[in-house]
């Protein structure tokens, strides 16, 4: 039965406060087993001549881009080969873990690996999932793939879920877990 | 820079205060690029003879037993073969799909199923994140598999995540992904 | 001593918000003895995109017409006859009980009831009270009666209350006293 | 949808923060359309050395004793003629208006006016009700009389309503209302 | 670690509210031994609509001028002979004391004490500081004087502090210590 | 007519507390010309296990110790010549400013430089002011001094004025003004 106020310098867009309402909502629903219509949200948003910490006047903090459309975003440059735009999106230390354990830290690399493997996949995106650590937010991605083997093979409806993890704007780390292998898909 | 402040009726034991106030960290951290730093989060507490809504005084909702042990615990008693525990813990509908999309709703189909594929099996966690989703939570477990072929040729260090759907105190859903076919270990 | 915050979404009238200002200031002195002064209410106003219950953005409630206004406009429009002003005022069930316990559903009714009672009749209102019953309100109006019997003697100063129930802006009930019989001035 | 926090200092009894609870509510719904679900009322208690006003420690005000249950009392320790505790109800400057206009300020000029009214006389109470007033509280008290004639003839369900003004505790004035004469059962 | 929040009616300028959140961190550090960081300050502004007290709506009080810029304003003044901008800033019952003991409450015998002892005189200051008294403000300024005694002997950095008594918006009172006698400079 | 509201972590005494809204009372006053009586404070104290700053619980820092109970405590150590006790209230860099600016680090040099000046004073204090300075306080004590001379002559009644600056619970500086030299009562 919670009633959850926030204190917030003014300036942040309707999407932020928003998206910030339904996380703190999140919060109290995981911890307390009350109704959602029993939480309550409210943004009192304050001037920011009348806001300090520290004596010093502040302004707000940038809004944190949602990290799930980032990585959908990712998915989707990845998949149309805009290898540039992809790589505005990730960490200097971005590193990608796919089947099997194969690690790679540049798309050309992962490419070379992939290309033996499939001529063609593509992703059927049925769940997002954001997993907040902190700085960091996880970024659960699963669905089913579907593609061509390099023989013309088609194959379709196979599981798979990518777990990435986000921090200020950019991936830092995708990791990668199918069912190619258990179907016999994968070279191996 | 937020403040949030959290009125609540008086009777939710330490741990879940705190575990409150760590998820309303975070709700705000990803929300807005603050330093943890400048989000405060207080909760004040309210006696029952003080708090009405709807014009009736209310009790606290119980407290959420925390998602991620109860998976955890979840995956102790079946690693186990304590399935008696294991049951405790499942909605009636639970249901569970495994590699290659087998899908099971007893512990006894599972157990079938997985004696021709390995002889002993355990997880090796490392890491254990919610996501929440308002009435319910996801819980993610991955890590690597170890244990031995029914052959008896061992192996280690296999990729698993599991995906956990909680909701009420029970586990309504496990899926599991890992390398055991893409290393040529599964059955296929 | 209290101090009363409201938290509310913006979006009431300044009409709304002073009523609502000063019966929060009303319950506060009913319920403590403390001196008016000492009583300090101030509404919070939260835009909409910095609001939720339940996980749902809301918006304002329509404010309620004042009850006392609604009672004294329902008087005025019956004294002067204009009935169907009178009736788009009434719930569908109201209902109204005079002097001797006469009750009557149509203005009709009452109308026939007091044609032999008076020739003229009408209201010198001095005190207007409403009591709030959480759904509902009951508005008092009372003061003294002045008018003509059916054989011209003019009458006045003659006490009367009147009770009436309120509920989502209309009348659904309306309660008459007066001195009228005790005076030798009703048929009885 | 009002969130209501009233930050009070420690002291005040269950029984009247409870009261304070349920006036704010009322006071909420009687000013906005909201189902009674959607007002949420909570009192933060202050320690005494938490709170100041005009730079002074303050202590808690007196509850005000219910204003409803003090007319009920009076009424009837009225009725079982114990005069004294009714006196010990009343301001110095206490008033009677009773049917017809006739003024009282003591209780034995009442008596002397009623007895050739009535030999027995009593109320059932349906309706207890309070407009709060500021300083002041206004209780209506409704229902029906029944009783003796001085002739013996016994009277019943005969309307009436009283309304009390209550300040500080006691009662200032009390006026009265019944179909006493317009049943024909008044002297008049 | 306190959060301080500030429910203020609308309509103090900017300057006013940020020397309010200053005084505020102020008044939490000297009684914590909080980091600066660790105090937050929040002015909650309510519109006049959604302001009462006493069941009164309310206007902003004036903002009190800074008393410190009084003070210098007021010295300059002197300093400068500009004796009728100087009165503009005293209360009627202004008082100074000078070293010695030498007490004034018109400038011209303020002045006429001055003649011998110094031909030109002004301050070089170094500090202004502000005691808050509730009501009134004292200003302490201090620094160092130069000038010429009657002879043309010029002095310089000879110590003073000057403590300022302010109220609503004037000087009251004006005391004044400084090192010229102990060296020499004086009369006596 | 500002409602100040702290929200501080439980845990400290009362009279840090009541120091606390006195200076936040002050802070307001000083700021906006509203009188004491409409400046409300209220401190809503929070357990430990309901408050986080950074995600980390917090405890409560330590209250400060009063500037100026300390610097009165220090000029009493100092004037009973216990100059352990006055060592023990000094910064490791504390440094003392006399009339004619003579400067001093050590109390035996303080002493040698008094020796000549009078065998005996004592200090009758009128005033003692604190100005916040952010981590810093300033304590102006005033008032006049009393002893005796060298030779034996008596004196009284001359002004005084000391200036300490305090921060964490010490003294780092005391600075001090006197009529002594404009009274011819010094060296020089």
């Amino acid at each position: 039965m919670p009633v959850i106020q926030v204190t917030l310098i003014e300036g942040y867009d309707e999407a932020t406060r928003r998206k910030l309402c339904e996380r703190l909502t999140d919060a109290a629903m995981a911890s307390i087993q009350a109704p959602a219509d029993a939480v309550t949200v409210a943004i009192m948003e304050v001037a920011p001549a009348g806001y300090m910490r520290g004596r010093m006047p502040k302004m707000p903090g940038a809004p944190v881009p949602p990290p799930a459309a980032l990585c959908l975003d990712f998915l989707a440059a990845l998949e149309a080969r805009e290898l540039d735009r992809a790589k505005a999106m990730i960490a200097p230390d971005f590193q990608m873990t796919f089947p099997g354990g194969a690690a790679f830290t540049s798309f050309e690399d992962l490419l070379a690996w992939a290309r033996p493997r499939y001529q063609r996949i593509s992703k059927t995106i049925e769940r997002v999932e954001e997993a907040l650590l902190g700085e960091a937010v996880a970024v659960y991605v699963s669905g089913t793939l579907q593609g061509e083997r390099p023989d013309g093979t088609p194959f379709e409806g196979v599981r798979f879920i990518d777990r990435f993890e986000t921090q200020a704007g950019v991936i830092t780390r995708q990791e990668v877990w199918n069912d190619m292998g258990e179907l016999g898909l994968s070279l191996s």
